[in-house]
């Protein structure tokens, strides 16, 4: 198992270091405009994201997320303590990954997030996020294996744009991401909120994609 | 055909979600450059469409548009009565969908567009969105099948930027979209002409596929 | 052959109306900022190029180019004639796409360009953008047919920024846009150096293709 | 072997010539807007990267790059001196192609570049860009080797946001653009730690690589 932890480790690592560097990027270049700095954050995690799956998928799954590694366990398809073991190395790629990409940016490698994403909006985005995320692995997986990878790369494109939280819809990627100051950061405080919101999304996904994909009923 | 309805209404209201969230969040950020909102909104939608096709391809058809069920339905694939069905919870998703937008980005739920997009040119992009979208499923289908879901995430991107109207192109999410004073909105006066123009569209593309459709003639 | 021109000269339409039309979209809406007006233009004329190929491709070969059907008649795949033929009607096609554009954003139908692309560096930019064009498709169809579609979209939107023309590449387009006086427009007077650079750089490519896949030397 | 190193030396060229060129262009015309210039030079470096390696991928194996032709000469896939060949023809090609984008703007052909990118942020980007871009190649074309020019193209476009380098990641690029004073150019001082700094996170790649596609353990 110690391949299938460092490969989720990595993966997220380079996930977690391309959404915030990308964030760095983008508020750097812009000139204020939060538009163009989300479209290149968003560009560049929708690519990490295809390239990442498509990668390290045969090797772990490739879930970079505690809430997909929950749902796989529901399913039965990981034990609850693979699942606990995902996610410790989940966040913990993450955190390192933050602070590559401040590295490479030359920012205080220790850094604590004052973007405050607080409101019921902001979780219920979170809710629906993840929610979208699960339904679309888990419906994508049983009709389009092959077709995961892309899937979710254009489902996060999307999602950065018509959630009002921007889709983080992933607890490593969250806390990971109060650990930087930058365009990407939220708030700790904000942190528990967020992860309850994506638990209940992914369950809410999982009844929903049981309902789907049930013995086919007579049309 | 419960599940049908289900998978229908869902989709649906994924789709005006991302189309209304993504236009607010465009707005929002871009700083009054509408061209770089577009570009938000454009990346977006075009790249839902793709997921929610491949997605619920497999368990309804994923039309999530009257006009292609009134296809369907002329082409003999659907009856008139499972038509009416599809398009009946397609324009309820639609609503449904606009409304979670609102709510995500705390706007008020209840909205109605002032958003003016009246005159025949208006009216006639329409009928080119229409007729383009029509026969990308119509012909797509038919020689690429595993391909529809891109070619139609492909065909919407194009036209947010070709057809003056940005190519709604779809009854349910024109009249979900009267619902939404924001940058997607439409007003309620121009609902119908904008659904006549779509049905005349629609027809004009089902009536040139079947001529290349016919029978190969002699080269 | 009436139904392979026919869809030649419906393929050849939407695709101008495309540049055209996102063209002056572009231009509207980007408040004078013309790379994000480019952007708009670019990701609208890859796209669609991606799907009319899909769906034209088993029609008509999807040629929509006088320089590609020149190439092809070059090749012995299709006849003299046919190739004018097919000439002659996406010349057609062109000029109607450009129509369509003005008359869906209430501009004047007749227009001509005043839009000067002068120059050897203006006309070498065509040499190189028309020989990587159809290197990409000589090459693209031997090794890869399935993916002919997606190479040629991907290629026009990397030409649009590295080449200084914005690699028209088509002499059917371009002198459809010589009758647009917006973004995407070209003066008459730029019209036959153009198609003379483009036609020199499909020679190119043509004698490079055949070096490249004559029969496998020794490694 | 003639017909390898011509592929490399053209593939290498329309590389870099993508590479300059986009970045002119962007920086032309997007006043001053750095994120919008980098949009565009993403969008057309990645579009490009994936059509080069499907089309000279059969012919040369579209290396492109000079590390990768170490790493494949590492795994004993080509001789050293056959990987030697291969960087020339790379670095030959891709000064070429900066002139043949200088030539097409109208700049003058010789530049020497003076933009700094010094420093360990700057190195350590190209480690992580260097690292990232080869466990892409060598994981990628041993789980999905039909997938490595979309997965090529897709990396390098999420590189160019979330390293402070914008990902070079190749020394034939790197030295081609020291011949560019424009938006991608690099000052000739920086290219020999660059370098070194994309050798280092080649053979980490390598390294990576070799234990998640050791023999599988027990799970």
């Amino acid at each position: 198992m110690i391949r299938n932890l460092a490969a989720e480790c990595l993966g997220t690592a380079l996930l977690v270091c391309t959404v915030v560097g990308s964030g760095i990027m983008g508020d750097m270049l812009s000139g204020g405009n939060d538009a163009v700095a989300l479209l290149g954050n968003t560009i560049a995690t929708g690519a990490i994201l295809y390239v990442l799956i498509t990668m390290f998928g045969p090797l772990s799954g490739a879930h970079f997320n505690p809430v997909v590694s929950l749902v796989m366990s529901l399913l039965g398809e990981m034990t609850a303590k693979k699942a606990v073991a995902y996610s410790v190395v989940q966040i913990m790629g993450g955190v390192i990954g933050t602070w590559v990409a401040h590295l490479m940016f030359e920012l205080p490698l220790f850094q604590l997030s004052e973007t405050m994403r607080t409101g019921t909006a902001q979780y219920g985005s979170e809710v629906v996020a993840s929610f979208g995320l699960l339904l679309v692995i888990l419906l994508g997986r049983h009709f389009r294996p092959e077709q995961v990878a892309s899937l979710v790369g254009f489902y996060i494109t999307a999602g950065y744009w018509f959630t009002a939280s921007t889709s983080f819809a992933n607890p490593a990627v969250t806390i990971a991401r109060t650990f930087s100051n930058s365009f990407a950061g939220i708030h700790y405080g904000d942190t528990i909120p967020f992860i309850v919101a994506q638990i209940i999304g992914a369950i809410m996904a999982l009844i929903v994609a049981k309902y789907f994909l049930a013995t086919p009923q007579a049309d």
